[in-house]
């Protein structure tokens, strides 16, 4: 065999390499990207929203549902919040219709971030159900996004993953002697959501401790293909 | 009058002058946040999306055109880039249409942002028809922005209108004896980006003394009004 047939195999065993460290916990994990990333967004832009239209209808408060509101016109919102004179200024045609194009990319954006939290769920149910059930879609997902990988997450202590994503906070600790953390990106988990304050640690632990035996089960059910 | 009644036409000025003190500029600077924002959004998510992809088709690089490519298939793409295998994986159709339609929103942003821009074009012109012609669209609005109305642009010396918008480099200067800022917001400016490297201090000097100027003649000719 000549040498130039050798070097075309070992490139195309080596592409093939490539294309095959390609596994579904790595996709996942760029997925787990786009939906942090969009939440980021999503409250960054909602913030300049509610400045904006502050000035055309300042009786819109922070618990109001912004984007569903502003479609509507100052009629119809000065009826359902039962006032006969609003604050605000008027604002020309244009300019309203500049807040409400932008109001609704905001509105856009959440179904986006919506379609991505379906498709984290069904990746999930699929590389790893186990921890799914334990931890639900998002934060068993963010769990893997944190490890790396569902093997290192695998291979992670329970009081590790009890932290994951609370790294900041752990090298505050470590640097200024203040209090570790006693959770990470579990901390939105149901489980925590709903304990007390002074029993979240303690569920949190616990928590951890499944989620443990889940991923493993995850990953050695896997590995035996 | 009784102290009622009084107490009524009180209220009712309070709101007409809250209602008054919304002036077209603090409208403009709304929409210069909302634009601002939408830049940093649009390259955040490009980030994210780039990597996503990346799995799927590595060879599309930084330089190519991202959010306009990935919705073509990967035998186009091939074809495109002159190349008869990729190094990406084989992703299921779910990841495929999840990353397009995640590009595809990213692509809508883009197209808010565009509308943004005309829409403070528009107010420019009106507003501030000299800033808008020394200064163009974005940076003379990015200026009012930053000096938080027109009329406190107007008072500005140049000095201070050239750098505008470099305020953290200005402190570092101040505190630290680094290099003080040459420019702020205007180095978008065609002046600025045409100028050679060397010449680009002596160049936003010129310019800001220009938009100094034009924004006294703007600010001025709508008071008289």
């Amino acid at each position: 065999m000549d040498l130039r047939k050798l070097r075309e195999i070992n490139i195309r065993e080596t592409k093939q390499k490539v294309k095959d460290s390609v596994t579904d916990d790595l996709i996942l994990i760029q997925g787990v990207h786009a939906y942090n990333e969009l939440i980021r967004v999503e409250s960054r832009l909602l913030n300049v929203l509610k400045e904006w239209y502050g000035y055309y209808f300042p009786e819109l408060t922070e618990k109001d549902n912004f984007p569903e509101l502003i479609p509507e016109s100052k009629n119809v919102l000065m009826k359902k919040f039962g006032i006969k004179e609003t604050m605000g200024s008027d604002l020309s045609d244009n300019d309203v219709k500049t807040i409400k194009d932008f109001s609704k990319q905001i509105s856009e954006l959440k179904k986006s971030r919506i379609s991505i939290e379906d498709y984290i769920s069904i990746k999930m149910k699929k590389i790893a159900p186990e921890l799914y059930k334990t931890a639900t879609s998002i934060v068993g997902a963010r769990l893997i996004e944190r490890a790396g990988s569902l093997k290192h997450l695998a291979e992670l202590p329970s009081s590790t993953i009890q932290i994951l994503g609370a790294e900041k906070s752990l090298f505050r600790h470590l640097r200024q002697k203040t209090k570790p953390p006693k959770y990470g990106v579990i901390f939105f988990h149901p489980d925590l959501v709903k304990a007390k304050q002074d029993e979240k640690g303690k569920a949190a632990r616990k928590l951890a401790a499944r989620i443990s035996i889940a991923v493993k089960q995850d990953y050695f059910r896997n590995e035996r293909h």
